[in-house]
Parts: structure tokens; sequence; C-alpha cells
């Protein structure tokens, strides 16, 4: 092989908003598998707005990417050549390794770190509505939120990998309302004609607050909420009484030097009688195998429709993670850096 | 009877902290009772931070106050003329009924919204530890907040007559750890030394960030948050996974024009899949009995100390009301207006 492996690396923590050259081009050999090892091509790489919180050096729920390190995402390959006896050349899978077009991956003992997909999947659906975008939809609507049929449902950041799968997943469960918060005319038909929601507020021109006292005269039961910010603080007046709140992220407020202040309305928790609840997709990773079967079963019905932004190019690697904070993406983010090799091929 | 019945009547709206020159004094006749009505005279006002959210036109759990209103409070009182067969002169009774020294209650079919003190209870404890500051601690410890065995707990406004019911609550039912914060050496000696909490942080002395860092190194189970603004920012930070937050109120931010900006770290609340609920007492009214119940055993046995701030004269209502937000009550905020007859007086 006379490829080498080419990596972005991290160069530096960003401040504010994140850019290009807060990351840098490497070049190193292809890595050789040692026993128990699996030597994986990753012909795609998955973005999500979370990445942006590894990049700073504050205690969180996975430690900081370091300075000089390959900037971690999740990926989906093809197995080149495996020393491992549960993995075979060919085999497509997925795994976090990172901004690389090649990754040695195992070896320690453990499993790999790899899960294989199947080949009856669409490949790249294993990075997005079955993969931790879909998966984060799934726990945190239903086991989070816990979406009850008749429910009024608020979803922010709904044209989003996450999002756009939240709002199916509380129209599928019986809600008797789902309404999507979205940035443009573009998403927000695709949240009506596509997604089937039964309206969507455009932020960007239209008044937040009052669309959501037009949409929910009788209250907001459950919001699942991808931005904070403004829409956060919007919301928590258009809550119903004993209403829920799922955390599931902040993608406004990633890129400010530091955190910005939070919502004035947080008092309406109080006279509101809400309930928060922030989540990680991580503590619920060892029912994922269940949730992936009933994510597939939407999929495969067409009850469930989901987008995949595909950029092309590993030298467009920084680039379209900033996709993510342009808002440039409908669902999920990805970029293809090689070709998926036919079975056999 | 030729007193006339004092009044402090709401004059106009505040702008940010609450002014004495807010309300204005007026004097009509003392009511004369129908039938089906009592007539009340108050000997004790009660004073609450949440009466500052009443003396907004906002929408909230109750209406505002209008302008030229009695204002509303929880008053204890004696009945001295009764029109209602469930009641007779002399007895001691609780009720809405404002800042005023004489009230007529009923009438309007219903009973008469007067709730009767036992002979053995200490009368101003019905508006203190077994009045609705005892209950929001009770409910909001137990019921919201769910505090269990080896709990790691923080309750803020840990001197007020919630907060300090609230953290002996804690103590009681097992908690590993209760620490309080509150304002000043004597207050924080109070909880050290009558309350027998764990510790104290003095949020105008110390460093609140490094003493929660210091005094739980194992993160916050459980915070009871009586005051918002920067100490609920602060706690955000010291949360264990999986923490709860009990917002019962935000006395920091009540005296604001407009309401401030909320915590800076709301994202911990993600990071560390917190659940934050607010409650009001009103929903809980239905197992009040059973919770005084409770509140009097812990009394009577010396397990539960309450402490009373009891000012003297009607012409001192309002200069009462502003003591709460200038931090000096320890324990309940009372004013005497007028004593409490002996039975058979």
């Amino acid at each position: 092989m006379t490829e080498a492996n080419g990596q972005w690396r991290l160069r530096r923590r960003p401040q504010g908003m994140v850019q290009e050259s807060d990351f840098e081009y490497t070049e190193e050999p292809v890595p050789v598998p040692q026993e128990g090892q699996v030597l994986v091509r990753n012909c795609y790489l998955a973005f999500e707005p979370a990445m942006r919180g590894w990049l700073d050096d504050v205690p969180s729920y996975l430690p900081p990417v370091g300075i000089g390190e390959v900037m971690r995402a999740s990926t989906l390959g093809q197995v080149l050549e495996s020393r491992h006896p549960d993995f075979a050349p060919g085999e497509v899978v997925t795994g976090m390794l990172g901004w690389q077009r090649f990754a040695v991956v195992g070896g320690d003992g453990g499993p790999p770190g790899l899960t294989k997909v199947p080949p009856e999947v669409p490949p790249t659906r294993a990075l997005g509505a079955l993969g931790t975008t879909g998966l984060t939809a799934y726990f945190g609507m239903l086991r989070v939120g816990e979406v009850r049929e008749g429910d009024a449902v608020l979803v922010s950041g709904a044209a989003g990998a996450t999002g756009s799968v939240a709002a199916q997943i509380a129209r599928l469960r019986g809600a008797a309302k789902v309404v999507g918060i979205a940035g443009g005319p573009r998403k927000c038909a695709w949240l009506r004609e596509r997604a089937r929601l039964d309206a969507a507020i455009d932020y960007k021109s239209e008044p937040v607050g009052r669309r959501l006292r037009e949409e929910f005269p009788g209250g907001v039961d459950l919001f699942f909420d991808n931005v904070g910010g403004p829409i956060l603080d919007a919301a928590l007046l258009a809550m119903a009484q004993n209403g829920r709140i799922v955390l599931c992220g902040g993608i406004s407020t990633y890129n400010e030097k530091e955190p910005p202040p939070g919502p004035r309305n947080l008092m309406q928790v109080v006279i509101r009688r809400l309930t928060l609840r922030g989540f990680i997709l991580l503590d619920f990773l060892g029912q994922a195998r269940q949730a992936q079967a009933e994510l597939r079963g939407w999929l495969d019905a067409g009850k469930l429709v989901c987008e995949e932004d595909i950029q092309e190019g590993f030298e467009n690697t920084p680039r379209t993670f900033l996709r993510l904070f342009e808002g440039k993406n409908l669902g999920k983010q990805l970029l293809r850096i090689a070709e998926l090799e036919a079975p056999g091929g």
C-alpha cells in the first residue's frame, strides 16, 4: 500500500467560533495491524454539534481532544486487513475512528470498538438514523421525554439529524401535535412535507414566541431542545403546566468564548411546575440494539424519513464540520472520503 | 367596636426593588359578618419571598394583586364573630386574609377558607413550620426532590423559613451530608449548631464554587434551591452525575426590573444528566394534613428546630416585608399586629 494516512489534527483550541485553521492536515504511514488488530479504511466521516464541546478544555462527559491529536469522530469504513477473529476484510463497520483515512483498532485484548453494518442496511444510515444521532433522538424522546399519546410536542433544531428523528418519533408515538423549529424555508418545507409535522416555525423569519402561542394555545407538553439560547427562553413561556423539557443540546451556545447567560425565563420552571432533564447517549448504549431494530422498522416501512447531507473530499473535513454551525445541513452531515467497495469486489 | 380596619393596599407595581412606598395605608370600618360569614381579627401576618411575584402584572400561578387591593398574605387570627356553623368566637385560625387588621370571610356557600389551629400547637408555628413554608419544604424535599438515604444534599437560602426546614428534613431522612448556603455568620452558626447541618457556606464572605468543591468532592446529589442567580450557577458546576435540582424559588431575581439572565452553566444539565424540577405548593395541598402530622412529630420530638423572626406593629407591615429581601430574617418572618386572647379570656 503506497497511500499515506491523511489525518486532521486539532491544532489549537477554538476561541469562540470554530475555524478551519483550528485544525491541521498531517500525514503518516498507513498503520500495520498487529496480532488482534483490525485495519480499517474510513469511507465516511460523521459530524455532530456535540463534537464542538470536545474541543474545549473543560470537564465533560468525554475528555477533550488533545492538541495535536487526530480529531475524534464517528466514521463508517471497511475492513482492509484483520488479525482479529471477529472481523474479515471487506466488512463494513462503524466506530469512533476520527478524522483520518485509515485506523488500526483493537489489540488490547478487548473488542476492537467496531460495529458491523448488516448488508441489508444502507451503510450511511448506520451513521445517521441508526447511529448516534438517531439513537439520541430515540432515547431522548422515549426514555427521557417519555412522549405520550396526545402530547403537544415541540422540537428545536428540527431539521437536524437528531431533531428530525425525534420529531417523527413523537408523531409515530401518537403525539397530538408536533411542531418543529428550524432556520429557513427549505428546512421548514421539509419538516411539513417530508417529515409530516403539523407545523414548522422558521426562527430566522418568524417571531418564535408569537408563533408558539398560536400553535400551542394549550401549551407545550414536551419540548425537545437541541439549540438552547433564545429559543429555549421563548419556549419556557409557551410550556403547559407540568410540561417536560428534554435538554439534548445547545448548539446556539457552543461557539461562544464562554458560556452565555441562560434563559431569563427560568422561573417559569417553578411557576409552571416544569421538569428539565439532560441526558447523554452513552448512558443508553446498552439498549442500542433494540432501539436500532425499532428505528429500522420505521425506516423500512417509510414511516420515518431521514436526510443525509453528503459532502465530498477529505480535504474538506474541517469545512464540513463548520456547516453544522452555519445551519447549512438538512439532516445528517456526512463527508465521503473514499468509496465503499462492493462485497467481494 | 370603635376600632377602624387598618389595611395596607398595593399603591403601584414595584419597579425593581420593592419599596415601602409601593404600598399605602388606608382605613375603613370593620366589616360586619352576614349570614354564613366569619369575622376574624388578624394577629400575625406572615411574609414569604413568593409574595414579591404577586406584585408584578405577569401570568403566574396566582393572579397578580390589583392596584388598590389589600395585599394578599397568610395570616393568623382569632374569630371575633361567627355566623358560620363551623366556627366559634375565640377560635384561632389561619387563612389568606391579607395585610389588614380585620377580615370577613365566607358567605358564598363554600367553606370560609379558614383553617383552625389546634390548641396544642404553638399558634405561630401554623404560619411557619406547619404553614406554607414548612409544607413547601416538606413536599419539595420529599415528593419533588425525593431525597434518599445517603444523598449528598445542598440547600440554598438555608436559614430561611423554607430552606431551614428542607435542610433538616434531608438530615432526618438519612442524607449522608447536608450543607446549607446562607448569608452572614449568625445564620451559618445557626445552621451548624441549631439545625445540625454538616456545614454551612456563607455566600457573603466565602467563594461558593470553591467551598462546594471542598464540601462535595463526589458532587451534589440533590440541590434544593431557593435563590437562583449566581448560586444556582455555581451549584450546576458542583452537581454529581444524575443529580437532581429542586427549583423552589429564586429570591435573588425577584426584585429585578425584568427577569435577569439565567445560569451560564445550563449545559451542565446535559453533560451531568441532571433533572431540574419546579413545583408550587398548591399542587400538594390535598396531602397537607399528613405532612403537618409528620412535621409536628419532628417538632415535638425536638428533631426539627424552627426560628421565627417576629416584628411588631401593623405600621411596620411593608417594612417587615422588605426584611426578606435584605436577608435580615432568620427563619420565618412574622409581624405581630394584635395579641391573641387566651381561650375563654
